[in-house]
């Protein structure tokens, strides 16, 4: 049983759908796609879409089909199962280190364009060493630590002389600059937000000025999130949007508000995990059959998408434990019969998806097609 | 790429591992399984453990070899996966509802002993119809809610009621009661703990009257946890028991004390998570490649298991996310150098384990097995 079976097949109602089972609201997730395609488009920026949200080729596949030039990818795994699903352009916005990985990653890029990013010189050299021997050549963006704190050389001249390093190596082209601000993704005020991205701005800025007086040309600055890519785009200084969630979207990052102080509304919850009521015996409750192994609670509970006059309306989840959670009804006088299905929002979209090993794509009430998330668990 | 390749190979040393993988300290493994072996067998105890936590018929087997009975699984596919790992008997201690799941419960007590809980009438003549359907029999256990107030009938007459039906229901066979008291587990003071499973035990003494005035023989109580099976065998009352975490432990179960106050110490951490330094700009920290993809985090973060004179002694794991973790140091005037692996003890070994696909069983330095978590994301 080297990957589990799909939960559904095609043709299927979705009421009939084995649970728990991650179904993709085919529609709203093509009016996301095309939503930030088109921004893009329009703002004439390169859309480079981060598959450590999907994990899927499928989904790479259909953003790619309108319009995007390859994709991101957090771990090398997953630039792997991209490449395997002939995704032929990947990102991996994040350090390689270690011998066996970087021999790996190396010879990837005898399948694929592949960039990496770094921040240290000694990996640099290490890379450069690898491409050498595997023959092969690779794009090297420098990180810089525009706020996150994470990873990241600091900005302006160690960003440049890193750079300059990189230029200098074999099997490396210097393809310019990783400047991503995670953790203001999800600053809710839309003010506090673009401040966040303003001060990264001015260390890209800072970063693009050392570059310049030590003669490097930056070909490109790549970098932003769902909840900050209009900020970048506006400051001219970022050519590439990473964008990930909005495709899928959350309760998360549906917590983010406009420049009216509204929930911001450009993106429709297009992913829903679909569960079963497996038990209720107590008044106002019933026992659902997805807990932390079918849910990734990190930044707080899924939200329940209560179809109307299911009777799940105004219901709430809560008390996961590994394979179970509660629903609280919104009132003690009725109760779902037992079997009853009902759809979660996941509270955080990227670590739930990497619990599954399939999409099970629905229109219509029908499920139209079934993709594999073949980097599921690829975390090396 | 159905399954992620194993991260190890056999004779290779453990500072060769890639990472994050999850490396099983064999000989701390085969002390902790001994120790519970030998007290249920001086007990005169069954020890079913429940596979919820390792999901890997390997670990399962082992487990078998040294009296345990079966295993204990929390949901269907993990049953499948452990029949189909060569185990014969296997307990799913859950409700398992709808039509395409009871079939397939049917169908798998052809090919192993299988036994299920109920706590609705109307599901046990569901699971009653398809084993007659397939031509099977199954073992099926009243659940009674002792105080975790997730599943189960109410202790007493309800209990005994509903027993009465399975008992009269063709296919299936009454088989006891399950009796588990999830939430009473990490209660870290001794007394408190006790106190729970005592009034978890009245509850059971009640269904057990109830039964006996139905006329109705009771032929097993099974429950228990790691947190709480002295208290469970002590009173007299269960017969089997159902611990999971005491094989690998976590740092969520170190933090249970025993009678003198003390943190228990009965059974040692056996499972860690090595992860690699793979980033490090900033005085005081170091990035590590494993987040909350890599570690079930839901109880509180990791620990670190620093090797003594590695330098990481005093570290504190921080601020996950995805696919990165940060490392306090305990020191700002020593940085490791980028590639050096420490060792996690993980949060909560369940949800940990079931992001891998591997176990890489380590001794004296050296990966001696890889075992196949081949129940990985069974939930369904």
């Amino acid at each position: 049983m080297p990957v589990q079976p799909p939960p559904a097949a095609i043709g299927m109602a979705v009421a009939d759908v084995d649970t728990p089972a991650l179904l993709v609201d085919r529609p709203a997730f093509e009016r996301n796609l095309r939503r930030m395609a088109d921004f893009a488009a329009g703002a004439g920026m390169r859309l480079r879409p981060h598959a450590k949200m999907h994990k899927c080729p499928a989904v790479a596949r259909r953003q790619i089909d309108l319009g995007a030039v390859g994709q991101c990818c957090q771990k090398l795994g997953e630039a792997e199962a991209m490449v395997a699903g002939s995704i032929a352009d990947v990102l991996v916005t994040n350090e390689i280190v270690g011998a066996a990985k970087i021999a790996r990653l190396a010879d990837l890029a005898g399948r694929a364009q592949v960039g990496v990013c770094v921040d240290d010189a000694g990996n640099a050299a290490d890379i450069s060493a690898a491409a050498v021997t595997a023959g092969t050549a690779l794009d090297v963006y420098v990180e810089i630590d525009v706020g996150g704190g994470r990873c990241g050389t600091d900005p302006g001249k160690p960003g440049a002389d890193l750079a300059a390093r990189v230029a200098d190596l074999p099997g490396l082209r210097f393809a310019g600059l990783q400047a991503y601000h995670g953790s203001a993704q999800h600053i809710c005020p839309f003010d506090a937000r673009r401040a966040a991205i303003e001060a990264a701005g001015e260390k890209v800025a800072a970063t693009l000025e050392a570059l310049d007086r030590a003669g490097l040309a930056c070909p490109l600055v790549t970098g932003a999130g769902t909840g900050s890519y209009a900020f970048e785009t506006a400051s001219g200084l970022w050519d590439e949007l990473q964008c990930g969630s909005y495709a899928f979207m959350d309760v998360d990052y549906r917590k983010v508000h406009d420049a009216t102080g509204a929930i911001d509304a450009t993106f429709e919850n297009a992913l829903f995990v679909l569960v079963t009521v497996m038990s209720r015996n107590k008044p106002g409750r019933a026992v659902v059959d997805a807990g932390h192994k079918a849910l990734g609670n990190d930044q707080g509970m899924p939200a329940v998408a209560a179809e109307p006059g299911s009777g799940f309306e105004g219901a709430t989840y809560a008390g996961p434990s590994d394979e179970h959670g509660t629903l609280m009804l919104a009132t003690d006088n009725w109760m779902p019969p037992l079997g009853a299905k009902v759809r979660l929002i996941p509270g955080h979209v990227d670590p739930t998806v990497n619990l599954y090993d399939w999409f099970v794509v629905v229109e219509d009430g029908i499920v139209v097609d079934l993709w594999e998330i073949t980097a599921r668990g690829a975390f090396r």
